[in-house]
């Protein structure tokens, strides 16, 4: 059948991690881009107008887990048009704040300072489900000249006489890029979404510059509830002759000082193929008193407030 | 790999339904057509037998959801062979009922007065998952000039000595197509399945008749427990240069006069290809005291009984 | 798209047995061998290596289920590197016991006495899930002349400071290969993975001869917790024109006598092509006062302990 293409990534890796006292040695899945399945295919219609689909399922290979079980079961699907016009869809898709990754030095893996970072600000601009938005229309720009823009709105779906919009969630999003530099800035907003109440409001913005012996990768963003938190990170890549290193710093400034943490990851990834990869990674995370990252996610570790953490990571991913 | 070929339908929409005061917006998945993915193949044995096979799962593109995860797991999966002498397949399966959707002016979309309202009266003659059945054996036997036949038989697997007929269900169906004229007739029995004990029977008969300009439905049947309660609509659908327009309306004349209802939906298909179409629909129904459909299904509005529902679809399914 | 390859086997059947009083007939799914839904690949890295993956889920044809859903949902999941020095695999993967199926004169089917018993022994090398372990990491040699060796290691994952290593599981095997003989050597080790506590450990060993009219099977283990159980069968397999005959005996005998049980299995395999094959078999246990082998599977009859169960399945399987 020529309608649907199937594709997908699987990555396991070998974990061991202390988190204060306790320790862990596992073999798991997604320590670098999360596993998962995939269908995918599109219809022309003419005009330059297309009918796209994407339904991606998670999956854990070291598991006895079926395809799209457990907590993620549904990266994206979603059903629509591409045109001259940009892009809408209808279904659980990406808010534009999962693609910070791109800004991440680390690129987005869970064991880097981004990405565990936002985690334990409770950030929904993270490279993770917190961006993955059920019940939700989307638009996607055409570039214009160096720039794009992206908006979304998911649909809390309460079923009330009031407050009908609670849950709601929305975003707006704009990238450039031109040559070496790259900068993307991301706003989401969730009305009544905060833990205890009242809305979340957050400002991301990312760039990188490209040197060619070396790239440079830096975040910043606020999380806004009751209180405003700030996660920012640094980082460098370097590319090697079959693949790359990176190193990344991050600190997590909490309103409240006890939620905070930093985080520092070294990695390399060694290119088999294009498609084949091997990796490797350091990560320590340095606790405030209140804070427990990373909770289980990625070396699954079970971390007490204010542990340090220390893990490396050994795997394989593969692209089909 | 030519053993096996991936297919499915996507279909996602914006509802918005006011049933009483409860009032819902949502972005849903499957307003016309279940969104479905599904794997099917076929082997030529010689001598006109077939080996044949399909696997096909429910997915909600709207949610967290697996594949094939959540109430509708498995929309069908059976292996059989098909050869001059019909079909016979194992697994779980259609049962004839299913296919009244052929004789309804909305063509089985779950907002249409004929699936809400034989799913109001508790039918298995209806669009849904009352009509799939779980370990049975089928049997559909080759075309006689206009006329068809089928029989299924779905074991209730009792595990004891006694009334291990219990939950048994089989059902009787033949099919006339001839020029502009289709007729159905079908006939579910269910042992010991209704609700409060004893044996559920059900006729039902549908038929369309195509003038070219218009195409007129009507479906009637009637579900028998310790009520005998009576379903009916009469509908019309109107080709247009790039789709269709139809209408039904229909009526549950339920035993027990408070459990009845009365449905009607104008709506409209737009084909942007064969496998492309942009939907949308108004659906008014009126519920008697004791009844309240469409509950949840498919604008997801919470109904309580005796309300009056009001709703509106606007979407698109995409078939590949 | 090539990079990967959808595959399965659907296999219903229609089966009753009686268990002591307990009747019951169904239609139910992998009766000779697991329905399953497949995807894999491989990818030539060059030098002889090849990156290769599965994701291999289970299915019940015969339910509302999904795809790798219920109690068995991933039969197989890995990633590893196939090269000249043998294949290294991270997921979730079989031990090697799961291969004794290769010396069963009954093939591995769920009702015959080697599946039956080692199951009722509660050994892990057996051709069912406990031989398919999670978090491994899995080696398999290439061919040395008539010989192959591989071994798995299965973490635990426990995530205390001290007994880290309890529940992991480690096996070793060996398979020689030559003419019309074959014989396997297996140890499994599970540490404090017994019931009521401390480590089990298992030999087994299999063996069958062609001899080309009939082929003789043979396999013999040994199950230690606290006490030493033994399972042993034999059995001969009759090729015929168009398939195969094959009857196979078994006894488990335990340390605790009451736990003991023997089986018989009389069955036939009708080939309709390569991939899809016919199948009937007959199976009777006798089980000791304790033990009541075959709860619920495969023919789903509710067996108390000391009950004798008689069983018959037809069915089909085809592979795709």
């Amino acid at each position: 059948q020529s309608n649907v293409g199937v594709y997908g990534i699987i990555d396991a890796f070998f974990s061991y991690a202390k988190a204060g006292d306790n320790k862990r040695t596992g073999v798991d899945s997604g320590g670098a881009y999360g596993s998962r399945l995939g269908f995918r295919g599109s219809e022309d219609l003419g005009d330059g107008l297309k009918a796209v689909f994407t339904l991606e399922y998670a999956l854990s290979v070291d598991q006895n887990e079926g395809l799209g079980t457990g907590g993620l079961r549904a990266r994206q699907q979603f059903v629509g048009l591409q045109g001259d016009l940009g892009f809408v869809g209808l279904g659980r898709q990406y808010a534009p704040g999962y693609a910070i990754a791109r800004y991440d030095a680390a690129g987005g893996v869970p064991f880097g300072p981004q990405a565990l970072l936002s985690g334990g600000a409770g950030a929904s601009i993270t490279p993770a489900s917190p961006a993955r938005w059920s019940n939700a229309i989307a638009y996607k720009s055409p570039k214009f000249g160096s720039l794009t823009a992206e908006a979304i709105y998911s649909l809390g779906e309460r079923n009330q006489d009031d407050n009908r919009r609670d849950g709601d969630r929305w975003a707006l999003a704009g990238d450039y890029s031109s040559g070496p530099l790259e900068v993307g800035l991301k706003y989401h907003h969730g009305k009544e979404v905060a833990i205890g109440g009242g809305d979340q409001k957050e400002w991301g913005i990312g760039a990188s510059y490209n040197f060619k012996v070396a790239a440079l990768y830096a975040t910043y963003q606020t999380v806004k509830t009751d209180d405003t938190d700030k996660v920012w990170h640094v980082g460098v890549r370097v590319p090697t002759s079959s693949g790359r290193v990176y190193v990344a710093y991050g600190e997590h400034d909490a309103e409240d000082s006890r939620n905070g943490a930093r985080a520092a990851t070294l990695g390399y990834i060694h290119a088999l193929s294009k498609r084949t990869n091997l990796y490797t990674a350091y990560t320590h995370v340095d606790n405030e008193s209140n804070q427990n990252i990373p909770n289980i996610r990625p070396t699954g570790v079970t971390t007490m407030p204010g542990d340090n953490v220390n893990g490396i990571v050994v795997g394989m991913f593969h692209l089909f």
